[in-house]
């Protein structure tokens, strides 16, 4: 199957599995679920799913587990731009082509729609599968946890709060992005792979070092992007970090510069596939989509 | 051991167990973590984990699982009360007789520090425990997270948003309350008694009846408190349901008929346990406790 074919059919399959965790919107309290469901049905690129999904082939990973893995994960992919999109956080109107929740719905709804997706992330990568090894489903959830929280993705929130206005070394701008966008890819990858036979600790390591290096190179690739597309492109508010007077790759590096950075971590990131031989060639081509993207 | 000194002394280790599972203050994002521990140590009665305690004696349960169970509710509970107070919420500016979090730090700030408590919660209780059953811990972690989501207490904060101003009849109130704090009463007292020996299936419904009589139980007594008791004693803002037009209890029943329902719950609780005898002490204890409390 080509890339393509493979990345819409994940892409298909993830929102029939998402639609199918979310509440239905005729359960009570009604309102709180058709937000749900609005904010997580019907778009985005699920970067994150096909990222978990691809790193289960390095596994043989069983496709249920998979399933789950890759609803979790986006589930607390979108709880966080809902939270993000909010009047006290980065004010935003526009989120995957529609007016955000907050602006939909209302703050109050907004807000607890981003915990309920939270929790139901956590529900449903706790859920009893058959077969699955409950001391791994155990340490997939501590990953996740931990991805999610202080110490990886809220915590990237809290410092990119903080730089609002500061001016940042490259240094420091890495140390943000390692939390805020790279410490859920890196997740959805170790997730992935988590849902079929261990991996040795070497291999392991070097999937790793894939994902923090995967997690680095999308965020360089979402500067470039938000400084160059326009906002029909993004779907979201082009141009928006720059108003903001947030520091970037961009603004940090310049256009040319934050591109060759894309290129070298792009090459850094196949290299540590390479040992993988052809079970990775998923996570390869899903890399270059990474780079490649226009939106 | 008396019960006062028995509650004391798991508030303090409740109180302890939280000091060490919380990021230090020193570790970045700092305001982040000063602010989780702003909230989270130094107040609050610990209900939550104490029905956690005491479940755990009808099991004889692991005192190293009814630690983290303790701490992974009263988490959740913390981080509801932050969001709770923002101003898109309750809009709320005290809380455990300090200023809410949105208050001392700002509302992203708070909005951030619910959503780290949140994680950290599902982390504490997937963490690795010696000799502990990993299905009956994933069975645990299903538990949190559906009395926190969309059909638990974060569903119920929703249907309490919807409440506001308009005149609910008692199973309206009944059905809301069961949510908003009502669910996290009844995963406290079941993830307590799964610390311990497997219940036989009687028992745990038994238990359950208990548990959902205790989280109603809980709340007509707060609505009876909020409507006598003043802002000091309180440590919370006082009157504030009748000022936000909200319906309570009170306001249904009147006091007089609120106690009497209170005194009747309180009667079914005692029976729900009584089969349990002596191993029940503490879930006696702690009733009569909810029911007696000041503030």
């Amino acid at each position: 199957m080509d890339f393509c074919t493979w990345m819409e059919t994940m892409q298909h399959r993830t929102e029939e599995n998402l639609e199918r965790r979310l509440p239905s919107a005729g359960i009570a309290p009604q309102r709180l679920h058709q937000a749900m469901r609005y904010v997580t049905l019907g778009g985005g690129k699920r970067i994150r799913p096909l990222l978990c999904f691809a790193a289960g082939d390095l596994t043989a990973a069983d496709p249920v587990r998979l399933d789950s893995a890759a609803v979790a994960v986006e589930l607390i992919h979108v709880y966080s731009l809902v939270h993000d999109d909010l009047p006290c956080m980065d004010d935003d109107v526009l989120r995957r082509g529609k007016p955000t929740c907050h602006v939909e719905f209302d703050e109050a709804t907004a807000l607890l729609v981003g915990d309920a997706l939270q929790s139901l992330a956590f529900q449903v990568l706790a859920e009893a599968l058959p077969g699955a090894d409950a001391q791994r489903q155990l340490e997939m959830l501590r990953i996740l946890a931990q991805a999610s929280g202080s110490r990886g993705m809220a915590g990237g929130q809290a410092i990119d709060l903080a730089a609002v206005g500061q001016s940042l070394s490259l240094t420091e701008l890495e140390f943000m992005h390692i939390h805020k966008t790279g410490a859920l890819i890196r997740a959805a990858v170790l997730l992935g792979a988590h849902c079929g036979e261990p991996l040795s600790p070497a291999a392991l390591s070097r999937l790793d070092h894939f994902a923090k290096t995967a997690g680095l190179l999308f965020q360089v690739v979402d500067d470039i992007l938000d400084s160059e597309a326009d906002t029909a492109t993004l779907g979201k508010t082009a141009g928006k970090d720059a108003a903001q007077n947030k520091p970037t790759y961009v603004n940090l590096l310049g256009i040319t510069q934050a591109k060759e950075k894309a290129a070298e971590l792009r090459a850094i990131a196949h290299a540590a596939l390479e040992p993988f031989g052809k079970s990775a060639r998923r996570l390869d081509e899903l890399t270059n989509y990474i780079v490649d993207r226009r939106f």
